[in-house]
């Protein structure tokens, strides 16, 4: 019989990846790995912390832990994959099946025929249309000869004015890089707000951390132009007519999937833009998969497509291609549920699922808990998290959480992200079985604490407000009643100024005359962390007061201006 | 109508979680809190820490994260809990739903009627029956008047000679704070390992690295006697004979539920000992709930009675048992799957579900793989992750993983947590969406790699062999090839010494000549984490080898002796 020829289109992450599993379950197999830029398997994600200088040595970022560069001769020798780099190919031809390349190198061409393909072609930079793109100086961070460049740069450039377009997960990371370097970081956002996975109370906290480190974001505002001197970007000016000087600008605002190959030969094409692929990453085409940044996901919350451009996704997607172009469709993935977590200096801004904005948008009906805690115990020297858990009004079914702070966020979002893809509810996190030790989490782990504030807003035991919707009616300069029932020690540390009255709530009980006469005044009671503004609302239903709601979070998840 | 009277005894955990709860949920309700220990919810799991120097106010243990002591005029006023201290229930009388109590400091006795009662009085230390158990010096850790005076003994004891009796979570616990403070520590432990929630071969992972740390661990032989000078311990003497000086003994073998005033109430007690509640945490009177370590929980997986003492679990039954209490049974509590977490030194020790061992005296049908690996890229400064994932070979089903070693081992078991309490298994695993960042993870996280490997592993993709098994071949003479496929560098650093050849895998392919003749000799591959392992048995059975199999985690996960 004669051997199959699987060729793979590719050779970032979703590439290497299909090729050394599809060699694996089939060692008869010729497997052919067909790359246009000069390396292969890239840690791009690692990008950022060889411009910042994490590490210098730019070999790390494509060799295997045990230090061994990833080349075609690794890939030769040690996976049995003949990588083919330079090379770019130019047609598929699904009814030949063929490919038809070209050798950047030397311009030669040729062609391969095969059994199975694999199109991990992955996604390119967004470029933004916007006059005087074309000047040096200004790069997107997304090959690796723009990682190296910017490292260049950034070594040389201490006091230098850098501007990153786009405040999304590069655009911060490179940020933090740059800062990092000691240049001169403005982000501007088109958008109301930076991160958009975060519901924008969220992204707010982070915005602040970010902003005390020295770094400047501006928000609802885009680049107009960016203006040049002797070829070199100088200044760019901003929607508002704003210009900054600027040295060396990155532009990040997303990616758009390559699909030119793919959509000459046919294939079908999502609404997103990605390739369209069935449960078993395979295409329109029987004998064709694709993987990675090129391809639409399922949303495994909503069902919907969606695209969702990650570097671990694509090598589980890459996994799954090979297993069902080998042995036949029998691998199935299930798809995103858009998990993410970012480093913004001495914060992590973590997601899973859906934001209380992207649920509603889906056209659930959404109830949410914010909840700002420690990580744990205050003598293990605990530091700060601050979480928002949204879930479905109905069923109670976890649709998302999303945390934020200096505190030990990684193991908080992992334990969300299984839950939200295993389908539990908040009576089934509210009663979990996990791992406790001081030094580790608390007692009541944070995310259980989310969960009991989500289960007692949905029986009614507790109405919270957001602090966002509190802003809202301080802007709209509603007449409210706050109650912060803080200690005065507390409170002469940090104030809101938004015209509080303090009762401690060790003093509520015996001080019901300084609340307004009037049962039905609406009144918003807070604490630290609103655990005893929650008590106090209990004391106060219980006194006969019919409307009142806890500022969830408290004054730690506060993101706006305050009097002290 | 008369309000209702609730009635909880026992201050440490559950206790206070479910006084305050009830009183949330019952504002008319008249909440008494009855404890025997002259403190109040304290943090019990944090004592090691407290005894290591960690911090040194006790009041850390025992206040709220404002820095309020949680004594009975907290509970007053921020509670509306009535609690009384050194005060020792005598009497539970549920015909008459009373309970009678002795006030320690004043020998006043009294009774108070009860609506419902809540029994949470926990557990206390096992005291082995050895000759000599009554001298000065030797003490539990088990109540805050235990954690202080270790904490005293260890700020003085420098140099000084301490046996710990028992190396369970406790004692490990005790032993790290101890040599932090520079006593010269005995582990001693009548089993043949550390830490039984743990497979033996992982458990000696974690015994080398305490060894490494300087602290001596005697595994296989228990204390027969103490030793005295003047009332106060000087030595002990070992099972076989051995006798070891001894300023300082701490006997951490266990707790035992206090269930004495309910088993005379003539309440069910379970088979091991605890107090029989139901899933809504209510014992066979109904008006009387129980939570914490005086219970007997299900095991979530094996549907088994369990006793799960952890102060986690304690919170959150309490929980559970002051809603039923005041609202009617409607809160469920599902039970343990017996997750926990160690610092040990630079290690973290940690678990969630059953062990190989337990699921197979479970009598589950069980498959496992042990995953030697980094937690996340070589240049984010990665550090080692050893874990052993085990399921049911039948369904797939996760039924356990342990983890251990330097790495970030907090997040990886928190989300097996979830996963084994959401009943997943490892070909959802497999296909997870996880949050991935460098700083956080590798791009195919630890946890997901595992599942790679065992669906590997039963889809026949791979036979692999514990280093337990191998080392019991090599004990028992057997004949095996043994092929380390690493490089010539890596051999030079680190070696087995088992009689192995070395065949980088890169040049396997051409170099099978030096491999046995017979194509059905037993071979056993590896190499530092056995992925290069894998690949060569994938290429020897290619080459028509029959009998290969991969030792599993490879030269890191190795925890006997080795040449070099």
């Amino acid at each position: 019989m004669k051997s199959k020829r699987i060729v793979v289109i590719g050779g970032s992450a979703a590439g290497p990846k299909a090729a050394a599993r599809a060699k694996r379950l089939d060692q008869d197999a010729q497997v052919v790995l067909l790359q246009k830029d000069p390396e292969l398997s890239m840690a791009s994600c690692g990008y950022p912390y060889y411009i910042g200088g994490t590490f210098d040595d730019r070999n790390q970022l494509i060799c295997t832990p045990t230090g061994v560069v990833r080349d075609p001769g690794f890939f030769a020798k040690a996976k049995g994959v003949e990588a083919m780099v330079r090379t770019e190919v130019t047609e598929i031809d699904p009814k030949a099946k063929t490919v038809s390349f070209s050798k950047l190198d030397s311009n030669e061409t040729g062609s391969l025929e095969y059994d199975k393909l694999i199109i991990c072609t992955g996604a390119s930079p967004r470029v933004p249309p916007i006059p005087g793109r074309e000047l040096a100086g200004i790069t997107p961070l997304h090959a690796m000869r723009d990682a190296d460049a910017l490292h260049e740069a950034a070594a040389q450039a201490k006091g230098k004015k850098a501007i990153i377009v786009g405040g999304g997960l590069i655009g911060i990371e490179t940020c933090e890089a740059f800062a990092e370097k000691g240049l001169d970081v403005t982000v501007v956002e088109l958008l109301p707000q930076i991160l958009m996975f975060l519901d924008p109370e969220m992204a707010k906290l982070v915005e602040n951390h970010v902003k005390a480190k020295g770094v400047n974001i501006i928000t609802n505002n885009g680049v107009a132009e960016f203006i040049g001197e002797n070829g070199h970007v100088s200044a760019v000016k901003l929607n508002d007519g704003t210009t900054l000087p600027c040295d060396v600008a990155v532009v990040a605002i997303g990616v758009v999937p390559n699909v030119r190959l793919a959509k000459d030969a046919g294939l079908g094409i999502g609404k997103f833009g990605g390739i369209e692929v069935n449960e078993f990453m395979q295409t329109t085409d029987p004998d064709i998969y694709a993987s990675g940044d090129c391809v639409e996901l399922t949303n495994r919350i909503t069902g919907q497509k969606t695209l969702a451009p990650y570097g671990d996704l694509a090598n589980l997607e890459g996994r799954v291609a090979a297993e069902n172009a080998v042995k036949g469709n029998s691998s199935f993935f299930p798809g995103t549920i858009h998990s993410g977590i970012c480093k913004v200096f001495d914060f992590t801004a973590a997601t899973t699922g859906l934001s209380e904005e992207r649920a509603r948008q889906a056209g659930f009906d959404v109830v949410s808990a914010t909840n700002a805690g420690l990580d744990r115990p205050g003598f293990m020297g605990a530091k700060l998290l601050v979480s928002k858990m949204v879930a479905d009004a109905k069923t109670g079914r976890l649709l998302g959480f999303q945390i934020v702070g200096p505190g030990e966020v990684n193991r908080q979002v992992a334990e969300a992200a299984v839950a939200v893809m295993a389908g539990m509810s908040i009576n089934d996190l509210a009663v979990a079985d996990l791992p406790y030790a001081p030094p580790y989490s608390l007692a009541i782990d944070h995310f259980i604490t989310s969960a009991h504030i989500l289960q007692n807003k949905m029986n009614g035991l507790m109405t919270g407000v957001t602090n966002r919707e509190v802003k809202a009616k301080l802007d709209a300069g509603e007449k409210l009643f706050f109650l912060d029932v803080r200690s005065p020690e507390e409170f002469a540390q940090m104030e809101l100024g938004i015209g509080e009255k303090l009762i401690p709530l060790g003093a509520l009980r015996s001080k019901m005359s300084e609340l307004p006469e009037d049962k039905n005044a609406e009144i918003i009671t807070y604490c630290k962390i609103s655990m005893r503004g929650y008590e106090a609302q209990q004391v106060l239903h219980h006194a006969g007061y019919s409307n009142v709601t806890v500022m969830e979070g408290g004054v730690m998840a506060w993101p706006y201006g305050r009097k002290k």
